[in-house]
C-alpha cells in the first residue's frame, strides 16, 4: 500500500502556541498529532504551522518569513507526492497593520488555493484535494486595552465563515468551521488551550479520512 | 517523556529523487524514514528537503525557493522546539551557475550554521545541535556530454567533506561524511538508488542518537 | 517621419475589465483602442495595464506583481523612446489592507513621477511627457455589504483629482480629470461598461495629441 | 471577428537594438513589426523586449529588472487573453556572470515555459501556444580583448538550437532556428543589423500564423 | 584608549528635517552633533537616520529602503565594532497605510532589538548596548485636512512612551522619553526646529556616557 | 562656512579588515580616517564600507546584504546633502561565483554611477561629484590551495584600473588607481596592513581636496 500524505498549512493555531505558557504544546496535544494518530499508519499527516503566518500578507516583526503565499511553493515541493492540504489560516490577515477585514483574508486564501491547484507537480503526483478551515473565533480577555484593539478582529474573524464556505464550493474545496468545535482561551482571546486543540484533530479527522478514500 | 525533535534539512538526496523513475522513493526508502525508525517513537523526524536546493544560491529555475538561508528560519520556527539539526547541502551549490566551487559551498554551509546558531528561539527551547554530513560523490554515467558538462563539480564535490570538517570543529558542530556511505547511481550519477539511500540512514541513526543523548 | 510612442500606465479600468461578464472588453471598446485610432498611424500606443495594479503598494493576492513602481522600470526600458506617459492608478491603492486614503495614492502617484522622471534613457531618447489621469469615481451597487466596505473608498476616491492636479502643477505633468468622463457600472461599483470606457479615450486624444505636438 | 494576440517575449535582439547606433532600430525594421504587418489587422503582436533581459537569471547591473521569469506573470495578464507567445531569450543568460552554459539557458527557458503553461488565466482566455525561437549566433568582431571574452557565449550558443528543439518537443511547444535565418553584425558580434532583423519577422510569420490557425 | 562608536538609528527626526525648510538642519544643529560635541574625541557618534524609516514596514514611496528591519544587519557589520546603539523610530511606523498604530509600532522595535541582540559580529566585537528613545508628540498645525488626517496618529504617538520602557525593561535596554525633551514646530506638526533638536543631543548625552561607562 | 560631506563607500579595504587580526584596524589607521584628518574640520567624511560588500551582485553568505547596489539609495539619502562619493569597489565582484571578471565589476560600477548621477535629491542638495578608485592588487600568499584559487581573481584585478578610467571619463568621474599606492599583504594576499590603508588615505586626499574646491 502507498503511504498517502496529509499537508497542514496553518498559524500558532495549527503549530500549537499554548496560551498560558508561551510554549508550544505537547505533541500528542496538537490537532495534528490527533489527526495523525486517527488516520493511522498508512497516512503521514505534515504539520507545516508558524506563529504569526498569514496568507499572503507580509509581516517583518520577525525573523520568519510569515507570508503564506511566499513559501507554500517550497512546502508543496518538498512534501510531494501530497493527496490532501488542509489549510486553517485567516486570524492573522485580520491584524490592524496587515489585511483588516475578513474580505482582505478571503482574497489571501484564495490566492492560496490557487497558488495550490496551478502548482507543477511534474512527475510527483497530482494535484492534492484541498478541505479549508475557518478559525475558531476570538473572545474577550478581561484586559481593557487589548479587548479595544482586538474588537474589529473579533467582528471580522465571525465573517470568515460564510466567506470561506463560498470560496471552497467555488474552487471545489471541502470546508469546515472551526469556530463550532473550539473556542479560545480567555487568557489570550486568540489561542487554543489543549483540549480544544485536540478538538480540531478530532473534528477533522473523519473528513479528512472521507478526502483521502481511506 | 518529551518528544524530541530533529530536522533534516537538504536537497534531493535527502528528498529521496528516484534515478530510475524520476519520482520520489517510497516513504520506508527514504533515508529520514529509516532514521526515525531507528529513533523510534521518542524522537520526530522532520525531513525538509527540497530537490536543487542550495545553501545560499539563488536559483530561478523552479517555482520553489531554492535558497536555503531564505526559508530556514521559517522552518526553525515552525519545527522548535528542535534538539537537533541535520544538514547534507552542497551538491547543487556547485552548479556552473551557482556556487561552483567548494570553497563557495562551504561560505554557503558556514551562513546556514550561522542561521541556526544566532536564531532566537524564544521560549520555543535552546538552539539544537548540528550534524553537517558531507554529500556522496557524484560519479560518470557513459553520456559523454553530460560527463564533460559535470567535470568541474565530480571534482569539487570531493573537496566537501575535508572543508566541512573543518567547519564542523570550528563551530562546534557533528561531522559525518557521507561518501564513505552511499555511492550515486551511474544512471544519472547524481542520485542515490533505495539501497544506497537507506545505507544514509542506517550510518547516521547512531550519531544522531548519540547527540540526542538517548 | 519618426512614429511617437505613449505608453498606458494603468490597472483593471485601462485594461478594459467588463463589469458584466468579468472578462476584457473587445479591443476596439478600450480607451487605449480609441486613443490609438483617434492619433492615428505616425503614433503608437501602448497599453500597459493590470487588474489590481496600485501605484506602489504591494499585493500579493495575485501571480502578477501589482505594485506599479516595482515594475515600472522595465516597462521604460521595453518600450523606449516614449514621447508621453499616460497614467491613470489610484483606485486599488484605496483598499483599506492597501494604502486606503487619497493622501496615501498620492504619494504612490509621485513615486511613480519620479521614476519616470528620473530614469536614465541613456541613447534611447529624451524623459518623456506625463499626463495624469484622475480615475472615475465609485457608485453604489445596491449590495448592502459591498457597499458599507466600500464606503470609505467612495469617499477618498473623490479627493484623488485635487491632489493628483497639485502635483501635476508642481512637477510640470499635464491633468484630467475622468471622474467628469466616466461613470462606474451599478453591477459593481467600479468598473466601466464599454461606452464609458471609449469615453475616456474620447477625452483624452485632444489633450495627448496636443502633447505630442501633433 | 475577434482579435488575436501574440506577445513577443525577447531581449535586444527583439527589441531592435542597432549595433552601428546603440540606439533602437526604427518601428518598421523591429522583427516583431515585420510580423505586425504580415499578420494583418485580425491580430496584435505586443512586443515586450527588454536589453539584457534572461530567462531567469539576476543581473542587477540596470535600472530594469532583467529576470525574465520575475516579470512574465504581470505580462501575462496585462495582456490577456492571449493566442500566442513567442520566446527569443538565452543570449543573455551565457554571460559568464549569470547562467554561463546552454544547460543553464536550457533550464531558464524550461522555467518560462512552466509559467506560462500554468498561469492561471481565470475568465481571460486560455493557456496560449508557445513558439520557441533559438537565437542567432554570435560571430567575431575584430576587437581581440572582446572576442577572447565572447569565446565561451560564442561555442554555448550554438548549441542552443538542439537543446531548445527537445525542450519544445518534450513541452508540446513549436521551435525555429533564427541562426538559420539571421547573422550578427561585426560590429558587436551580437546584435543585428535592420536586414538582418526584418529576416526574422519574416521567417516567423507564416509559421505564427498557422499556429494561429488563420 | 579604544575609540568608542555609538550608532544613531533614526528618522527625520534624527535626520534633521527642518520644517521651515523642507532641507536638513545644520550639521551643529542636529542631536547628533550635540552628542558627538558632547561625548568627545574619545567616541565616534555614527548616525544613520533616513526620512520616512520605519521599524520593519515596507513603504515604496521613496527610492531608499524605508524597512529599518531590511537594512540594520548591513549597518551593524559596516559600523563594528559597536558599544552603543541608540534607537529613535516609530512615529512613521503610525502612518495609517503603515503600523498604524502603537501596539503595531512596539512588535517592529521589538524586532529591531532582536536583531542587533541576535547579530553575529564574529571577530569584530561584542553586542552593543540598546537605548531606546520614545520620540517627541504631534502636535496641531491648524491646516484641518492635514490635523483630521493625522488625528490618530496624535493619539497614538503618546502610547509609545510606556510600551517602549516596558520593552527595554524586559529586554535589557536603555530607555528615555523624547517628549518630555522636545515639541515638534507647528509648521507641520511633526517635525523639530533646531533648538528642539539640540534638546534631544543634550537630554541623551549624560545617559549615553554612563552606559559607555565613560 | 558650510559643511562638506564626503561618502565613502567601499568593502573590507575600505572597512579596514586587518589581515593578522581578522578584526578591524583601529580608527586612526582606516585610510577614511586619515583622509578626514588631513581634509580638517570643515569636512565630514563618512564611511560605509562593508566587508564582502559587491557593485551589484547578491551574495547571500553574510547576514548583511552585501549588494551595494541595493543600499545605495538609501544611504545617499540618510547622508545627504553630498559633496563628493568616493567608490573603491570591485575585487569582491571578482569572486567566481559572482561577477568573476573585471568586464563584470565594470559593469556593476557603472550601475553604481548611474544610482548616483540619477539620484533625485529633491531639496537636498545637488549631484556629488564621483572619485572612482581602482583598488589594490592581489598576491601570493604561499598557500598553493589558495593561491590556485586566486589565480583568476590575481589576474582580473589587474584589469580594473583601465576599465575604470575609461568609465570615470565617459562618465564625468575622477578617477585613482590605488594598485600604485598599497600593497596588499602576503598574509591574506587581499587585505592591506595599517601603514598600506593609511597609504591610501594620504594619496586620496589632495585629490579629494580638489573635487570639493577647498
Amino acid at each position: 500500500m502507498v503511504m498517502k500524505s496529509v499537508l497542514c498549512f496553518g498559524d500558532s493555531l495549527t503549530w500549537g502556541h499554548d496560551p498560558e505558557t508561551g510554549a508550544r504544546h505537547a505533541y500528542e496535544d496538537r490537532w495534528t498529532s490527533v489527526l495523525q494518530k486517527s488516520l493511522g499508519h498508512g497516512v503521514r499527516v505534515i504539520p507545516e504551522a508558524l506563529g504569526g503566518r498569514t496568507t499572503v500578507f507580509d509581516d517583518h516583526t520577525s525573523a520568519a518569513d510569515r507570508n503564506g503565499a511566499k513559501i507554500l511553493p517550497t512546502l508543496l515541493q518538498s512534501h510531494a507526492p501530497l493527496d490532501l492540504v488542509i489549510l486553517m489560516l485567516g486570524t492573522n490577515d485580520l491584524k490592524e497593520y496587515l489585511g483588516q477585514t475578513a474580505i482582505a483574508a478571503e482574497r489571501g486564501m484564495r490566492r492560496i488555493v490557487q497558488i495550490i491547484q496551478n502548482h507543477d507537480f511534474g512527475k510527483t503526483g497530482q494535484t492534492p484535494s484541498i478541505l479549508i478551515l475557518s478559525p475558531p473565533h476570538i473572545c474577550k480577555t478581561g484586559d481593557k486595552e487589548m479587548d479595544d484593539f482586538m474588537s474589529l478582529k473579533r467582528k471580522e474573524v465571525k465573517k470568515l465563515a460564510a466567506r470561506y464556505e463560498l470560496l471552497a464550493d467555488e474552487t471545489g474545496c471541502g470546508f469546515m468551521d472551526m469556530s463550532t468545535v473550539a473556542k479560545p482561551s480567555p487568557v489570550d482571546g486568540v489561542h487554543l488551550d489543549a483540549v480544544e486543540t485536540r478538538a480540531i484533530g478530532a473534528a477533522v479527522a473523519p473528513i479528512a479520512a472521507a478526502m483521502l478514500l481511506i
